[in-house]
């Protein structure tokens, strides 16, 4: 176990944040918020001083090998810090607080989640209401897959870092070298929020709340900026933010086939067919269903497109209050609160890829019942897939549950929250979508929870965000014995 | 495919059912209930037609052998004309005289559910309430089992339809001989039910009252004769209640190694620890959840025993309305419907070796990622594990999900239903519990539900009790082609 590396790379990533953090506080320069400009020059100050810290004291010298563990560890203890840090601002400008409050609002934004615990969001600053959506977009993508696309790659197997920090079952690597594909991946990424941007400003949307919202639903977040979420804009945006919403949640490797006119392999992606297939579904039994409420074909259509969208990206935002909608539809989304978007995109959940071979493994069973003799391969993307991979998806699958139950186990200790709310509550966290059903549905908010209860969703989403095991490892005793 | 032997087999359980339905039919004489003698002497008549035109037309001859694949269709097969048939007295009688109800009462008792339409059960006769739980009796151990105790073991391979039939990840063969093994399984199931039966008429319980629940009791069905279930009894009557139901949930093999004093393997089994400890947990939560009801500790323990031991035999028996206790205790009820009781038991649901095994393959997989090149084995119960059997326990663990999410989806379209009622009418029957919460919940039924909704719970209670696998291979057209 190389210590001194795991804590030299989060001492980097530490510093990194100071730096990200200049950001927020250039919008509070801007906006003149004095109290928001204070938090983060002392958030800044502190970060870089602990990064600095960190470099100087665990500085790995010669010795910069990582193996697979290494690569847990670090992530699960940089996204650790980066929330302890990056909730500082909430923290000193006053604006939260609570400091249980805060890590979960800023585990909520970097996790993508957008679950919230604010009561009052239209008071809040500009200044961190931009930082509660920048989280979003760094939590998106990953913020060690950033630091791997600046940082000189003198790190030596830089792959199981990323393996570790980005989703799904399976890493393609889009090209040889870590940082090259850690680059491509931002570029397209930084493109395809600018383009929603700009189609947001096209519709009127100010630019304030463009960028905030091309970034919540870049990173598949889901902050708003509004009480009611994306509700009081024009039909236009929010057909804007339904479309990518849906881009989002589609691996990014796709889009740079689409740079490499690899055409063929997106049709043949079998995950994006059942990507857009299973939204479509979604979509005409929700507006089946809702249709008696509006009365109105083209509204129902919006409404249930938007919400699909939101649920399957694991976005969260909102345009009704899908609390109030028919049992069905309601039904449905519950069930897209599990799914997630496709693997390698900045959705959370479970991920399509993994229902897609959770189905596979199981016809592969039938089929080893009728010839108990026989050795069937099982087909993924045009690739044999490995028996290992199959295994540890269905493995995946049942620690997955598990988070969830365990989680509304506890949640279930808390006196003045329903069943309702607290199973949709376990799973919207543990899957980072954001609203539930019930009394923290996506009007309401997290903020009736105890500090306790917090705490237990905050790392609900943690799980989520990093797919359990780097977590889990960190917390296993031989993880840390040597070799 | 030897479908010749497939019907066959299916002819000589009807037969045996004809047989079987003397008793309810005894019942009806004994008190004079003129349609209960009537319908169950037409039901007798047709059964016994049905049964020998089956075995006359599909006499298999020579070719005896049967399969996997065979003994998985044979059971499939078997259980739904036991269900058409076993519908029929409820129907003739004219006391449940719609068809989707008699098969919804009829596949809910063979299924161990004890899931029930009826809206009055007090003002049924005694023949078909002795049916119904009878129905438990037969389908707790498995009619196949019964049948294979009793015909000479002729048909070959026979182990494969007890491995169908009888629910876990592992067969335990205690004897080498199928026919051995399922004679002693019925003899101490026999034994146990009528221990259970004495112990209620000591407590002053009526005869038939008795046997009905006892009955009821060791199939882990959980169909009563009184609208609220165990209620009205003496604690002393639901206490004998709450011990036989634990004891119907542990696996049969450790009774036969009791009678062969084995008992170092009964203190070593990991299941039964497991058992014992996660029920010790679940009633400690529940008492201390609804302490504030009672206000009074010993009925508090009594009522969360006799819960958790309902729950976790998957019987379904309730001495109080769980709906009305806080969530705290409902949603410990909620988790306690897909556990399960012990593989090799009566009781349905996950089963408790498959959640164990479940837990070793993520500890497995979490050794595996801090040493890739390791191989790990996986010990249960002192053996080794074999890769199939593991991975065949996460696969099934996802299909059964995926079952439920299933059943759940289509019930959403019942206009009447909220959520929460059709996501544990949904849990409930596919691990043949029984109540739900909601508008299924202990003291209501399941009759408001539309015929279609009946049909599909129906399948969803047979689908958990075989386990899933058989009716799928029943319906996956490769079954059915040559070789």
């Amino acid at each position: 176990m190389n210590r001194r590396m795991i804590f030299y790379m989060v001492g980097n990533i530490i510093l990194l944040e100071a730096v990200l953090l200049m950001l927020p506080l250039l919008v509070s320069l801007g906006y003149h918020e004095m109290n928001c400009i204070n938090a983060f020059s002392i958030t800044i100050i502190i970060a870089s001083v602990v990064g600095v810290l960190f470099r100087r004291v665990f500085d790995p010298k010669k010795n910069k090998v990582i193996y697979a563990r290494e690569g847990f560890i670090i992530v699960t203890f940089a996204w650790i810090f980066l929330s302890l840090l990056g909730c500082l601002p909430f923290i000193i400008s006053g604006e939260v607080p609570d400091f249980f409050d805060a890590f979960f609002e800023t585990v909520s934004g970097l996790t993508t989640t957008g679950a919230s615990v604010l009561r009052d969001v239209e008071s809040m600053s500009y200044g961190l209401l931009f930082w509660r959506s920048f989280t979003h977009w760094l939590g998106g993508m990953g913020v060690l897959v950033l630091i791997m696309a600046i940082l000189p790659s003198g790190s030596g197997r830089a792959i199981h870092i990323l393996r570790a920090e980005m989703a799904g079952p399976v890493i393609g690597k889009i090209t040889p070298k870590i940082k090259d594909t850690a680059k491509i991946l931002y570029v397209i990424y930084f493109l395809i929020t600018f383009a929603e941007t700009v189609f947001l400003l096209i519709g009127g949307m100010p630019l304030f709340d463009s960028v905030v919202h091309a970034l919540g639903t870049a990173g598949t977040g889901g902050f708003g900026i509004k009480a009611d979420s994306i509700a009081s804009y024009s039909p236009y945006l929010q057909w804007v933010i339904t479309i990518f919403m849906v881009i989002f949640g589609i691996n990014f490797n796709l889009f740079y086939m689409v740079v490499l006119r690899q055409f063929k392999a997106i049709f043949t992606n079998r995950e994006l067919w059942f990507y857009f297939g299973m939204m479509l579904c979604a979509a005409g039994i929700i507006t089946y269903s809702i249709y008696p409420i509006y009365n109105n074909f083209s509204d129902s259509v919006r409404h249930s497109c938007f919400q699909v969208a939101s649920m399957v990206s694991t976005t969260g935002y909102s345009t009704a209050d899908f609390n109030l909608w028919p049992d069905l539809a309601k039904g449905v989304i519950f069930i897209l609160f599990f799914t997630g978007g496709c693997a390698g995109s900045t959705a959370g959940g479970l991920k399509l890829s993994r229902v897609i071979i959770l189905f596979k493994a199981i016809v592969r069973d039938i089929r080893h019942m009728l010839h108990p003799r026989s050795v069937s391969s099982v087909k993924f993307e045009g690739k044999n897939l490995d028996v290992s991979v199959i295994n540890g998806v269905t493995t995946y699958f049942a620690l997955y549950i598990m988070l969830i139950a365990a989680t509304f186990i506890v949640l279930c200790f808390e006196p003045s929250f329903d069943l309702q709310s607290n199973l949709t509550a376990s799973i919207s966290c543990c899957n980072n979508v954001g609203p539930g059903l019930g009394l923290v549905g996506p009007m309401e908010g997290y903020g009736g929870y105890s500090s306790f209860s917090k705490l237990v969703l905050t790392f609900a989403m943690l799980f989520g965000r990093l797919e359990i095991y780097p977590i889990l490892l960190a917390l296993y005793p031989r993880t840390w014995t040597k070799k």
